[in-house]
């Protein structure tokens, strides 16, 4: 029987990166080519036809052995692969499933790329053995993925799991990116760390490690473990939001686990101390039973995830 | 070619509503039996069961011509059928799908009460044409239906939809029925806004119609239509609560429309104009753009949603 094989992209602003994988989630091999966003980024799509079937000449993979390219795309995209609009890449509304499958003559299946990452992390990463779970990317913003049943959450404008935009706090003075005030993501996110964190010296007159510093999310939560007692502060406050957003989630679409990636989770599960404590307080009842997990794949979920979309 | 029927079944603490359908979406015929909760409601199903067996017969419908029946019952149940509880029926853990199939010989399909509305909503009523709507049902507590891609999405314990239980507010004093302070239902459901009006009316001097009658959730929008001063602000305090909360879900499951029913509903579309304004104000940009509908079928909702489970 022939062996079967398919690819995972993980189309980013300034690098492409490509899986070669099997059906059982092993990557065979593991490779980048630069994305030229010049010319409307009119480049980007013939460049990965191209990288792909320069692997499969190499690696002597014939048509009939590709089970098909997935691919994960920075920008609101539909069940169709229709892409909405990538101000980083350069492009207009088009249909990435249609462009690409038909340089490739194999199925291709776009997806947006935070939701794409959550698909990896359930097939290979930290939602391993769960069907219904939310990806929690607290990095630069707070992004996520929502998979219910083993399949990504949509939405009917390619804006479903938007979770760093959920509104938590009324008395927000500063604009977030999206221009609304008060979302999850400048509270939760690395820079909402940071935000926190520089509020929190500005008022208070305790000693602590913080001040000695450039604060980052990492030295807040180093200093968490060392005990110290404004940087416990500042993660309770963390906490709070993320615990509490989390909650409003749950009551919506009521997961089995949060598998929380991204920068901040580099802190590991010192994390959880903060958020499960507030998310305990807050959740419905009947939601209260979620476990927590980090992610495992890292900056690798994408390509899980592409692969993971043609199977 | 044979007609084909299909049942939907509404089972509440006191009656059991059930509909005779055809799959286009009509009902051919609609009655009651009482709800027997005795002896820990062991007679509920083989009821159901009598029931339906006797309106076969009696319009000579063969048990080839039954395409199912489907249930919706009060309680969180999963996707196989597996209720885990259900206090008003007197029921522990057991599988409907396979207990009342097997009475009836037909394919059973069960789902929470909650859930099986917004699909009738959506198959016959206030979001038909839609394949991806929250139903929002506001009576003496707030309930949710969540749809994706025309499939009740129920979560990982049945409790997808809670969205009445979201957290609003950190300085609610008053407990919710959940146990949690500051739910979503303390503010946006029929009782919740007889709360906020009676807050208001114990802090203002204004003069208002308000304090002629009993407060309820309609004597209040009456008044908002009558352009009384302080019901416009009971109702501008209840739509930024909605408002806010369907922000958040809509960030969270991104659909194409709210549909709102219960009986805060009958006070017709004025109540938009309270949430929509807040709505925009809070929601994801990605978002914004979302329909709001009125529920339709009422009390009916339920025999549509639970015939629609057997489509």
């Amino acid at each position: 029987m022939m062996e079967k094989y398919c690819f995972g992209v993980d189309l980013g602003g300034t690098t492409v990166k490509i899986g070669l994988f099997n059906p059982q989630g092993e990557v065979l091999e593991k490779w980048e080519i630069p994305t030229r966003t010049e010319d409307k980024g009119s480049h980007i799509l013939p460049d990965i036809a191209a990288a792909v079937q320069t692997k499969m000449q190499e690696k002597s993979i014939e048509k009939e052995a590709v089970i098909g390219v997935g691919i994960g795309v920075p920008g609101p995209i539909n069940d169709e692969g229709v892409i909405f609009k990538a101000v980083n890449l350069g492009w207009d509304v088009m249909n990435i499933n249609e462009i690409l499958g038909g340089l490739l003559g194999v199925p291709v299946k776009a997806g947006n790329d935070a939701n794409v990452a959550a698909l990896g992390e359930m097939w290979c990463g930290g939602g391993k053995g769960y069907e219904n779970m939310v990806l929690v990317t607290l990095g630069t913003g707070v992004g996520g993925g929502i998979i219910i049943n083993g399949s990504i959450l949509t939405g009917s404008t390619g804006a479903g799991g938007e979770i760093g935009h959920i509104h938590m706090n009324d008395a927000e003075p500063d604009a977030c990116g999206c221009g609304n005030h008060g979302c999850l993501e400048q509270y939760a996110s690395a820079t909402g760390i940071v935000r926190l964190a520089k509020r929190k010296l500005a008022v208070t007159t305790e000693e602590t490690v913080l001040r000695n510093e450039e604060v980052t999310a990492k030295s807040v939560f180093d200093a968490v473990k060392a005990q110290d007692k404004v940087a416990i502060e500042i993660a309770e406050e963390f906490g709070s939001y993320l615990g509490k957003g989390l909650a409003s989630i749950a009551a919506v679409v009521n997961p089995q686990v949060f598998v929380i990636g991204g920068g901040v989770s580099k802190a590991g599960t010192v994390i959880f101390d903060y958020v499960e404590k507030y998310y305990k307080q807050y959740v419905f009842p009947g939601c209260r039973n979620v476990d927590f997990k980090l992610a495992t794949l890292g900056n690798d979920a994408g390509i899980f995830g592409a692969a993971k979309l043609v199977l």
